[in-house]
């Protein structure tokens, strides 16, 4: 007998007490493991998460948790090969395994990435602007995003056992929430020895990764307001999490990624012998056979124009011929198994519903002609192109979980929008086009109604990651059928995990608050110049108020000669009086941030490495010669980098005249040694 | 008898054939309209909504939108004397009218000023930086927001029915969603009125504001995926709505603001004397009476450290004593009535419940001592402050909606944070504190609990607004039990009724897609310097390349003479090649910027009147002696400003070096002239 399959639970792996269900090869119909439905305590893994995971991971910022992502990836890229090995058993040909493995571990080296370079050192994160909420500056809001001390459950579908699981756990281990992961049994076996690499790596601390290796009941039945449930699969099954009283009454925040009739509509400009055509056949085809076209993004329904549609058939038609389809372990083979026989018997039900309206354009709905394989015991189905009658709704609604697609015409662009929207919400959409009007109404048309939507043309289809392909950067999810969630999205996604709130406060409480100074905070003057102190002497609110300089009428002509920036309103005083803005000659606006520098730097070698860039610069106030400015400097936020011995710093910088009235306002952003006189000490 | 209410359906005033149920004045019980619930054809309405107003709004840019709600709030404005006087009638003091009016015609103001700083005038919205999606530049990512071809659908409670319309009105509008508002019975006739003024006036186009005076039966029905429905009211018709099978399975998006059980917490290191003493009992009296506490966001729950509790309840008590409640047409009168008698049983109801475990510490639950007023057919009561026993919980888990509060003590921040929590989820929180730890912890601990959440302090108290009041620029809602929606907070609010969607495409293609260059798409250098071309002349893509300049060691030393920014890496060659990042003398980064403004300005007058600012310069690589340098600027998005006779051009600015590395990239800002020569004709 095979091994029954043990989940990770409260800080142990669980057996369950009886011998469980048999798992079986997709293309062989051999035992592979075995699947209990009695899982875990699952009470119990929901306080560990809550009382050990969390607090654990909370504890940490979110570079340094984007630090274990990344250690987590390179840990999993070592250990791949047990992961390809044990794939081939899911049908999966070592293309599809690619996806599944290297790109889930690819998932997580983006969010590691990600979370280094656009979330702070902190465990907070800002969301927009400072709001004045007074017009004395007492009192102002900001956004704010913290993390919820609740448990993320994540409901997995079949097809992609170790990507499906990386994309949700990444953001949300980011987000601070620990995850509790029920893969779908069908593939579990995978899951669990990418679980098994996990846990045994000691990377992620304990109780942040939980695996149910059993039914879900109950599951739901221990979550509240905190929690939330991402859940892919089934519409079916997300109307019963949907209905859940701890959703419907109880707060659970539920997202769902489930059917979608995703479409790929054929450009009206674009001829065969065109790049698009073949670009269009070739996308077509990949999406049918890639996974034996079990993927929620796969093209269902493809729209080409009304006289095209003979045309784009036999080209199809040509090219899938050629698709050969058998056990995945023969290197020829271009496309496996489907996950299971009752599987296969989903998809021919599909077929079925859909040939009321629908003929067949090219295979054998009951065939499966292999190149190699046991065509009794293994999933296998051959691919199958149908194509719609006029006024057919079954594409719409049906979704043949496999290598199927259904060919629709259309007439004009905005039937082809009308048609895609009859799919009341997908996760993907594609055009494939070279016209960029073409491009404009399509896309504009169908964003309402899709989570992604990739333009093909002759430009991008060499890096082009194709229809199909999440990418961890975008969002991935889709509104009304494909479920309404987001995943993905790079930062979107670990914010979507965490709760933003709004806070008003005094700038003083506010800095105390956020941990960055807020403008209107109090500042302080600290005895040595600040660009003397190191990141680890420096602090939020110090600041330095400089001299202030008159800027003549020779400066300003001297600037535009030496730089070569001579327009008018910097040196010809009668154009420069009929300009409506100045009405009179001003000094450049680089002119005045140089000059700030100039009153601000602290020239002496020091902590302050570098002024890397400047953010959101606003000149407010012309200046004029003979007007004498000043400029205060403020340090707003403090980031060190790990793996550097120096971090960021930015500072607050406003430039005002002799009135007080603001000049130019601007973050200075400059790298700090973390420590100075430098030393050779390990970094803090 | 009084007059039957009305709706405003598909274009026309809807009179129902039946003579409706009275609506009765709060305070004198009187007659004050008739309601019907035999409202219009729901079908029709929600048609015209997605055939008539949706397409007309989407037609226009958020710009225009803006302006159009501007507009409306200057008419509302103008009328709103008439407001005032019905408003009374739902018991209504001048102070809560002002509330309920005011707030609401500020939030169209706040929502018009936001729309044009804040969005571009287009009809898309940009989410989030280019993501590079291959290495080679010829595949790109962005995330866009567009409109939805669908429906808002808002049910708005009782108490505010101006302000609560107006609050999801306006970024509904803005999104370009037209809106279906359905008032609650008992004070629609407010609603009503302000619907009549908004149709009167012709300023939003037909199609765009519906009103349904009359039941809510059918209206979900009519909704699809692209649909949305904003709720504000009970937990249970919220549930009622969660339940329907076109929320549960068929995709339309459900916002809810239902109970809350908000909390006001006294920081420990607040004593009697302190101003933040007075400003706590101040606040918890304020939201204990303004509208006779009917506000989903008033203070339910007053968390105090324990052994201050008895003076807090002594502060309070003396304060509420001074409450004078009765008829609001007193101008004596502080507290004003409860919407009606049946509302008023239901506090009754809730007091109830929560005297189980609690002692009334101030007020007498069945009294109603009046300065005013019948308190026979008036729906008055007067304030009734409880202590909660040690272990209580019917203070976490009873809202009585009128002029309640219940005491509770805290020891240490830990179990103020606990207990804060047990309302599973509120719409704000308030702590009076001047200390800044505690502000930091009880903020970061209460907010993944709360949309809002205010520190008060002698700081900001004179300019704060208080716990209780939603600000437009701040979300408004809150996760679990208050319902798991956001509303308002600013240009969130308008994202938040539109889809979000990732475009893969070439640069060129999407460039075309978005109306804004893309990195890496085609430029085009006209025949003319584009400085020369006025705002209606320039393209996206329209390029300055310019000749390259060499920077010279003397430049660098002659910079920092002039500007004193003699920082040593820029004056001293042993110093600057010790320094980690440049190991060698380096040009200033501004001194890189002001030569780059030298290579592309054109100096003769012309259509470009002014840079106003400059975005995200990031320097990339370090500038030696004898280097050269080149600029390239290409306009990457152009805004006509309305009301002004120029507009915002934003420049791509990429400065290389004589390798064509990257030196500096950056945004520039400009105004441009709408035409030049300048016309005197009206501005396009």
């Amino acid at each position: 007998m095979s091994p029954l399959l043990e989940s990770y639970a409260a800080g142990r792996w669980f057996r369950a007490a009886d011998d469980g269900e048999p798992l079986l090869d997709a293309a062989t119909g051999e035992e592979v493991a075995r699947f209990s439905g009695r899982g875990p305590d699952i009470a119990a893994m929901v306080r560990h998460a809550r009382e050990t995971g969390g607090p654990a991971l909370r504890a940490l910022t979110f570079h340094e948790r984007a630090a274990l992502l990344k250690a987590l990836a390179k840990h999993l890229t070592a250990r791949k090969e047990e992961l390809y090995a044990l794939s081939v058993r899911t049908g999966a040909t070592s293309r599809d395994t690619m996806v599944d493995v290297d790109g889930g571990i690819g998932t997580l080296f983006s969010y590691a990435s990600k979370g280094v370079r656009e979330l702070p050192n902190d465990t907070v994160v800002l969301d927009g602007g400072l709001e004045r909420l007074g017009k004395g500056g007492t009192f102002v809001g900001q956004h704010l995003y913290t993390s919820r001390p609740g448990v993320a459950v994540q409901i997995n579908a079949f097809n992609f056992p170790v990507w499906g699981m990386l994309e949700k756990l990444a953001p949300a281990f980011l987000a601070g929430l620990p995850s509790i992961v029920k893969p779908a049994a069908q593939t579990a076996y995978l899951a669990e020895l990418a679980v098994r690499q996990i846990i045994e790596s000691g990377i992620l601390p304990e109780g942040t990764l939980q695996l149910l290796a059993g039914g879900p009941a109950g599951l739901l039945d221990e979550l509240t307001v905190q929690d939330s449930v991402a859940f892919t699969g089934s519409a079916h099954t997300a109307g019963i999490l949907r209905r859940h009283p701890n959703v419907l009454d109880g707060g659970v925040r539920l997202g769902v990624e489930a059917d979608s009739l995703n479409c790929s509509v054929l450009g009206p400009d674009v001829r065969p012998g065109d790049p698009e055509f073949d670009l269009f056949v070739k996308g077509v085809v990949t999406e049918m056979t890639v996974k034996a076209g079990q993927k929620c993004t796969a093209i269902r329904r493809v729209l080409v124009p009304g006289p095209m549609a003979g045309t784009v058939i036999d080209a199809l038609a040509a090219r899938l011929a050629k698709v050969s389809v058998g056990d995945p372990r023969n290197p020829d083979v271009r496309m496996g198994a489907l996950a299971s026989l009752g599987q296969r018997d989903e998809v021919r039900k599909a077929v079925d519903a859909l040939r009321a309206t629908a003929e067949v354009a090219f295979g054998d709905p009951a065939g499966a002609a292999l190149l190699d394989g046991d065509a009794e015991r293994g999933a296998f189905m051959t691919p199958l192109l149908l194509r719609a009658r006029p006024g057919a709704t079954e594409p719409h609604d049906v979704e043949p979980f496999g290598p199927v697609s259904t060919v629709l015409t259309y007439d004009g662009l905005d039937e082809a929008i009308a048609l895609a929207a009859r799919g009341k919400g997908s996760l993907a959409a594609s055009v494939v086009t070279h016209d960029p009007e073409v491009a404009r109404t399509v896309v504009r048309g169908l964003a309402p109604w899709h989570g992604r939507v990739l333009v093909l043309d002759r430009d991008d289809a060499g890096e082009s990651t194709g229809h199909g392909s999440p990418l961890p950067v975008l969002v991935h999810g889709g509104p009304g059928r494909a479920g309404g969630g987001e995943e993905l999205g790079g930062v979107r996604a670990v914010l979507h995990h965490m709760q933003r709130s709004a806070v008003q406060a005094s700038p003083d409480l506010l800095t105390a608050v956020t941990g960055r100074w807020t403008a209107g905070a109090a500042r302080t003057e600290p005895d040595v110049h600040p660009f003397r102190r190191s990141l680890a002497e420096l602090r939020i609110g110090d600041t330095i108020a400089s001299a202030p300089r008159t800027v003549t009428l020779e400066d300003i002509g001297h600037f535009a000669e030496f730089t070569g920036d001579t327009f008018y309103a910097h040196t010809d005083a009668e154009a420069a009086a009929r300009n409506p803005l100045f009405g009179g000659i001003v000094a450049h606006g680089y002119l005045v941030v140089s000059l700030a520098a100039g009153l601000f730097v602290d020239p002496a070698p020091g902590p302050v490495l570098a002024n890397f860039g400047v953010d959101a610069l606003r000149f407010l106030t012309p200046v004029k010669a003979g007007d004498a400015i000043a400029v205060t400097l403020t340090v707003k936020q403090i980031t060190p980098r790990s793996g550097a011995d120096y971090g960021e710093v930015r500072w607050d910088a406003v430039v005002t005249n002799q009135d007080g009235a603001p000049v130019a306002t601007y973050d200075v952003l400059t790298l700090v040694a973390k420590t100075w006189p430098a030393e050779s000490a390990p970094e803090a």
